[in-house]
């Protein structure tokens, strides 16, 4: 079993007719998924996609990655939102935290047009000096503020480097299949493209060319991720509660959120998870976090923050839940030295591994919580590959999806994401935003 | 000015008399502060520290940072929550986000010991192959696992590579002054040692040996962020709420919170900050988690996360308010290319300064976000500098003090922290909890 929801620390929070009485609802749920009658069903190509893809440009992603990694030492992703955290999450997760100053045979890779700040962006020109670079820009619509000014940035700098010509094995544009300025341009100056479908939001996006080249170029089988990813889609299947722990994620997080519990923890005991917990945070919280409603998704690291928000969690406001994925086998190894001194008294530890303290550290404090009153759904994953992360994508997605229906919300649209866009046009000046401008003017 | 609170973004949400009936209480809290007869009065040397430090001490700092510089490659920093939040969130704030892999003249500087992940233990240990170390354990009693287990494998790593006795001039001990089995071990060793006082908690510790010597190792003026800090002890002795903006910060976030605004995000459009949002999230939770409530508190960086969270803050529940950290002047700049081709259609923006286009971005959000029901504390700081860091370090701790006295809780303690420590304990085999091992093994 690749995955398994572990619910002996929510069992005293919720009992058991709670779930008989929802499976109606669920199964109304699934139907709408699954026959695509449901809002925002414009956007369902992620769940067919493990299996249903394009194999000719995923073969291409592969030829791809292989050249990035041959002429270059840095690659820079230019994306934002969905368009970068998936890809991120993803090498975080499987490589590490600290990727880049780890020896590799693989570039550095940076993301960068995920800010406007100059100072990120000239501290990578500076990382840039003296190295081959290539960058890989994510835009559907080639429009988007800041992966475009960045765009603007590293394509002066390639065709410095390396003039028109050569700058164009430099570049890589995955956006819309055929509309769009970004396609037009990308054609005529020849470099190679990709495609972001028209049937998966940003946020669903990381099993597409959005995020499988930076994948790939970090040199993580994304054959694995797609056969894991796919495999979930296979073990998700039937809609009953009693066999599927991904819709039973997803009606746990919705009994609580009915009770008061309105913010969920993402938690986990590995740094390299940092980033995954930042994909989810998007996954959910634009999903959800509409019409006046939806479960606020915040995350930690522990140990590390059990010195930081674990006070609040076990003694602050009632109204919080964790969600803990642990990785199961094959973790890392060391063993704590003795101390013929014994300074710090640990010596009961002396010979212990270090990945079983961790792991200790997590039933106690799920105990700690759960007694606290935080409940605790904990997610069992197998082990830190490919194949295993792209099941829990799946996973996550697929009750996000589930979430969101019973939540009431359209879970694929991100209407609030405008509001500010519309702000920062208008007070730039941008050509068509003139009243908006003399009306927010008029209130500095 | 150094920092100026902005609060035309919560006027509609607070009512002027609002202020003035708390009045009253907030001078209340002060004297409590003042005069030491308040919960948790044995912790309020963080008050005066900024002039009132040991001043040999200071300078021995800087004289080991100055040897440390010279001797190592890679500084490695043993310590976890305010052992290490603090340090690191200085260094990234002045430096950068990526200050490891910087062209510099200072050491790469790794924090450790705030975790328990064999992983990440085990990366750090090849990142050290071939390289000159030191390390910084800190830590009051000595016992605290993290760090302890962490010090017993550098340790070896040192006396490995350096021998007993060579060893000794690359470990430094942040500690007890007087108590413990480390500082008594550090004395036999002959290791340098500085002290964790007795009258700072953890996350209130930034501005003693316990902070100062890592932001030291990393060419960052420590005298300039003293002196910062000790303005805004001067600054901020008037309690009433028309001269004092750290107590009207204090109080805005209590009357929103008690309008059922109950997660605050503290927001920065710099990725520099990523870190001080941390070390903020640990001295508000820790402070004010307790008896059943408290803010909660969460952080995000804009526009990076306009593109995640943005959507749940603009639509989603209403519970949520902002305080957004705004750096005024001397910031990066870099200004944006025109594009003849024009693909993206933000030929408006050319000969635009990124830096301007970031704060309209900010202004274009608080006016949206603000619009959509969640109030937006705006707190500007005039510059990037280690003095007016050190300021802001101090309005962050003042005005913490103040919450939690408002609240009505004891905002110098911690007592959950504890409660999942004992349950490891215990499942690990300690000495002492053989009873409470018995009774979570017969719940396993």
């Amino acid at each position: 079993m690749i995955l398994k929801m572990n619910d002996k620390f929510v069992k005293p929070f919720i009992a058991d007719h709670e779930y008989e009485n929802i499976q109606p609802m669920v199964n109304v749920a699934d139907r709408m998924l699954r026959e695509q009658n449901g809002p925002g069903n414009d956007y369902l190509g992620w769940m067919t996609l493990p299996s249903d893809y394009d194999k000719e440009e995923f073969a291409r992603i592969k030829d791809a990655a292989a050249k990035i990694q041959k002429n270059c030492d840095v690659f820079i992703v230019l994306g934002i939102g969905g368009s970068y955290l998936g890809s991120r999450a993803v090498i975080e997760f499987l490589k590490s935290q600290r990727y880049n100053v780890l020896k590799k045979d693989t570039p550095d890779i940076y993301f960068s047009g995920c800010n406007i700040s100059p100072a990120d962006m000239n501290e990578l020109l500076e990382l840039c000096e003296g190295k081959d670079v290539s960058i890989n820009v994510i835009s559907k619509s080639g429009t988007t503020t800041e992966p475009a000014v960045a765009f603007r940035v590293f394509r002066n700098l390639l065709e410095e480097k390396y003039g028109v010509d050569g700058a164009r094995d430099h570049i890589f544009i995955t956006t819309d299949r055929s509309r769009g300025t970004l396609k037009q341009f990308a054609d005529q100056a020849g470099y190679e493209t990709f495609v972001v479908p028209d049937d998966v939001g940003g946020r669903f996006s990381v099993l597409t060319a959005v995020g499988l080249l930076p994948i790939a170029v970090a040199g993580i089988s994304i054959d694995e991720l797609m056969q894991g990813a796919d495999a979930a889609r296979g073990d998700y299947i039937n809609p009953s509660l009693a066999k599927n722990d991904c819709y039973r994620y997803a009606v746990t997080r919705i009994i609580l959120y009915r009770k008061g519990k309105s913010t969920e923890i993402l938690v986990n005991y590995e740094n390299y998870a940092t980033m995954f917990n930042e994909w989810w945070k998007q996954l959910y919280g634009e999903s959800e976090g509409k019409d006046n409603r939806g479960i606020y998704p915040s995350s930690v690291i522990f140990s590390t923050d059990l010195h930081s928000l674990g006070q609040y969690i076990q003694e602050g406001r009632r109204n919080l839940f964790e969600t803990v994925v642990t990785v199961n086998e094959g973790g890392s190894s060391l063993l704590i030295p003795d101390d013929p001194h014994n300074i710090d008294g640990l010596n009961f530890l002396s010979g212990m591994d270090l990945d079983y303290v961790n792991k200790t550290a997590m039933q106690g404090t799920l105990f700690a919580h759960m007694d606290g009153g935080v409940p605790n759904i904990v997610l069992e994953l197998k082990d830190r590959t490919a194949f295993s992360l792209g099941y829990l994508i799946y996973f996550f997605e697929l009750s996000c999806a589930m979430s969101g229906y019973l939540l009431g919300v359209n879970p694929f649209n991100q209407p609030g994401v405008e509001s500010y866009k519309k702000n920062m046009f208008a007070l730039l000046g941008k050509p068509g935003y003139e009243d908006r401008r003399a009306a927010l003017e008029a209130r500095m």
